[in-house]
């Protein structure tokens, strides 16, 4: 009989949703008592969800948040749970308000129903999307508890990033176990970042660690899983899933750790090692999370979205159709008298080879009807059967309740080439964090996954190869007014995600005539992106919360 | 002959327009040399604009803003600036990185072309609309140096409004004079605030202080000017103007400031005091003032805004006709089948008492086409509306290069009153941060103002007395559907601003049927508001980055 057995409970809590998510805490315990563990770890403020961005502030809100704790509590001290040790997460009053935030990022240590110490995260993040300085009061000691003979000590997400405060305590606690909940959204790579940042740790300070995340999509965030158990020499002892829910368990005793998966779950060393990872199912995995749970967590029964042959509304359909199912999914053509005749019949045809709802609605009636009153042409014309199109979908929205999908790719947001209330409407925009390279590649890895699977390839060849096109004027070609994507994403990536100026962007290769037309568009394009819906990050800098510029900004 | 005449420089920077800022601030300095001064003081980061944001953590920003400063030093050197010492604002290269940002918000101080020193911004305010912790690293020392037999000591604005750091070392440094640099935004009554923080701070730390504030709009912020200098008795020396560019000359000799105003400038101190002051014509200074810097800042020729002869597009079409002028501003009449009589009268008689442009655009044939396409009706049909005459002013932006106008106010803000992608279109919301109650009052004081300077009324009498009404069907009044404003208005200052809770707000003596109901309307349209123009901040908490609240969120 080990002397611990301990469960990593990868759960997606809902934000605010505390009534909900206690339940769904006190569910996962009974769940994980029932499989003989006596210690269970959640993720970083698993009662309340996460990030609660300025609920911080609200005062009502942390006490609901406390309560909870105190519920918890109560609920733990059932003879069921005599020896059982839970840790959860959520924000705590602060003693002492920083004269904007009242709250701290804690953890708390609950044993046989009592209260046994709790841990408040010491370094806040405050760069890329976090605003954990502005919301919370940092903690100052390191919580370490013995039970069962071992000694635990708690950490919290950024803690571990950080070399200073307490994570150099952890050996002087005689730490033998790290306890650390995580809120750390998926990027492409990250994974193994945090993998190799723990085993590091766990090699420097003499401790196994246990590293549980959160699981889920929560606006423009999406939680991987993905959460491990490394022994104090560093090797990789459990894996959790990736983009699901999970209970991991690892048995201690004397100094041992052994992966049991009981059989109540799936195995979680079935995941494959990271390096043989697949970085596209990756990255569609994090997209369809973030759909998926954008739709179930606002309670949306279906999504609505244009389609108009091109790859962007293709791959966005499919999302769509892998994240909720094809039958709570209604494409809508809405061809004008300049679409081609193979923008009809590849959206048809794509709306047939995933099953979902499809119908046609022609703007040429509408379009005429306001261009007669106001005599349009041009620009004004172009962006008037974008904007035509948007009000359709509204409608659409409005009387029959869809979330409407908004398909527009990181590279078009970019250099602002949408027309705003136009295609840019929307409550969602599914691939907003993925460059137009990238979208190709992900609809080609996609009908390859299914060919694999022996089933028919969801997105139509033509619209994976066809010469990409609004389709706004006769004969109109992206590579009329763009440089080719491949370039062009290459020095977005330079502009954008590495943030060089002009003169770099020179030195590394680039034409200056098309630094200057590229650096302007981007930056003139800021008041759109900032009406935009949002969508899930899925790389290390993207539009939104992760970078903020000023609209008026003369800098060039 | 003083020792030393100080101006204190009260301009309006650009922001990333370093080079035009750089030779506004030669020419300022040439100003005050011209008059006598000897010594000049800037707003924080006068040579870049502020705020900054994010380009903080662009390299090539950084060094050119470090090459404004050297080439401004070698300006300096010529003959004439000899003796002659000037502080500027800007951000600087910090020596260590916090992993994120590469800067820090600093004052230089050069004296005949030499720079003597430099002082960095201590506290950091990540609170509100502030996200300094995110863009700059600390400094942690003060700055004083000898001039002319006086000692100056530099400090930045966020400084003086906490106890610890720099402030508490003034005193040490025998400090006569504190200069502050500062980018402090308006806020209703935060003038007041701002001065009694200084003439405490001087009484305490036995110096004068000069208080230079920046003025001009920066996207969502106004920065108000109202410059002043205080005696370390605590009394106010001199003030310089609110809403506009100012140059302020104080005498310091042996002790005693006398404030001069060289017949080059309007003098300061016809500014009638504090306690005088008009909080509507503040509020309305701050309005015109965010208003015309976002136009002129982006080089947009006009404005184009829906008069629906209510009186929210009314205050909007003043507003704008006193910041940029009447035969700049485009005003559209879109009537439909629901439209009143008096909403095209009132609208045509408001764009005759201003002298604005005027054109009507009916809205019924577009939405018959539609309408009968779609076969809509509710909502959906309401919106529709609204998304018709949203197009109608895109389509008039795009073809005649117009900024459009958004006329929501805050109240509608809040609850969600307003169609998305139709009445919400638009680049600037002019009165985004005024609730409805204060919109009546602003109209009311306005044309009041007006008569008592012999002028017509702009606003017709009738648009400030009728039941509002967004005529998107028979007979509809806005008290349909909502309380009160009075009251409505009540309720969300106590939810938004206060941040209270739902059991707060009725032990407060407000129905809880109407909390409830006006609670979910304000977080439901969280998504709404996020894909909202950006509007001049006038509260201790606009919507937009003051209040960042998560989409989903179950928590009510």
């Amino acid at each position: 009989m080990p002397s611990v057995r301990l469960a990593m409970a990868q759960t997606n809590p809902v934000v605010g949703d505390i009534s909900g998510n206690l339940a769904q805490t006190i569910a996962i315990v009974d769940e994980a008592v029932l499989n003989g563990a006596n210690l269970v770890v959640f993720g970083e403020m698993n009662l309340t969800g996460y990030p609660i961005e300025d609920l911080a502030a609200r005062m009502s809100f942390i006490e609901a948040a406390e309560a909870a704790v105190t519920q918890l509590a109560e609920v733990l001290q059932a003879p069921k749970y005599l020896n059982i040790a839970v840790v959860v997460g959520h924000p705590s009053k602060a003693t002492k308000s920083n004269g904007w935030s009242l709250a701290q990022n804690s953890a708390t240590a609950i044993v046989s129903g009592k209260i046994i110490g709790r841990y408040s995260k010491h370094h806040l993040p405050n760069y890329s999307v976090f605003d954990e300085f502005r919301n919370f009061v940092p903690g100052d000691s390191l919580l370490t508890f013995e039970f069962q003979g071992l000694r635990f000590s708690t950490l919290i997400c950024e803690d571990i990033w950080q070399s200073g405060g307490p994570v150099a305590e952890l050996k002087d606690a005689a730490t033998d176990v790290a306890l650390i909940l995580n809120g750390s959204p998926f990027e492409v790579s990250k994974t193994d970042a945090r993998l190799k940042l723990v085993q590091e740790l766990s090699k420097r300070h003499s401790c196994a660690s246990a590293y549980v995340n959160l699981v889920g999509g929560q606006d423009d965030l999406v939680f991987d899983g993905n959460s491990f158990f490394i022994d104090q020499d560093g090797n990789v002892i459990a894996r959790a899933r990736q983009f699901d829910s999970d209970l991991t368990y690892v048995d201690i005793s004397d100094g041992t750790f052994i992966s049991i998966s009981p059989s109540a779950r799936k195995i979680s060393d079935s995941i494959p090692e990271q390096d043989n990872r697949d970085e596209f199912a990756e990255i569609w995995g994090a997209l369809v999370l973030g759909l998926r749970d954008y739709v179930e967590k606002n309670a949306f029964s279906s999504v609505v979205l244009g389609l108009s042959g091109g790859i962007d509304s293709a791959v966005c359909a499919v999302l769509a159709s892998d994240a909720i199912g094809p039958d709570r999914v209604f494409g809508v053509s809405m061809p004008s008298k300049y679409s081609s005749g193979h923008s009809r019949s590849d959206a048809q045809d794509l709306a047939e080879r995933i099953g979902c709802h499809y119908r046609t609605e022609a703007i040429e009636g509408m379009v005429d009807s306001f261009e007669s009153q106001l005599r349009l042409d041009g620009l004004a014309s172009e962006n008037l059967q974008a904007r035509m199109r948007g009000v359709i979908l509204m409608a659409l929205s409005n009387t029959e309740g869809h979330l409407t999908l908004t398909t527009g790719n990181k590279t078009e947001l970019a250099v602002g080439y949408s027309t705003i209330y136009g295609d840019s409407v929307g409550g969602f925009a599914p691939i907003k964090d993925v460059e137009k390279s990238l979208v190709w590649k992900l609809a080609e890895w996609r009908n390859a996954k299914a060919l694999e699977m022996g089933l028919t390839p969801p997105i139509p060849e033509n619209s994976i190869t066809k010469p990409p096109s609004a389709e706004l004027r006769p004969d109109q070609l992206d590579q009329d007014s763009l440089p080719e994507y491949e370039l062009l994403d290459r020095l977005l990536d330079a502009y954008v995600e590495r943030r060089l100026g002009r003169d770099q962007l020179i030195a590394e290769g680039f034409e200056a005539t098309i630094v200057d037309r590229i650096i302007a568009l981007v930056d003139r394009a800021e008041w759109k992106r900032r009406q935009g819906a949002i969508g899930p990050k899925i790389t290390g800098m993207a539009f939104g919360r992760d970078r903020r510029l000023p609209i008026t900004n003369k800098f060039r």
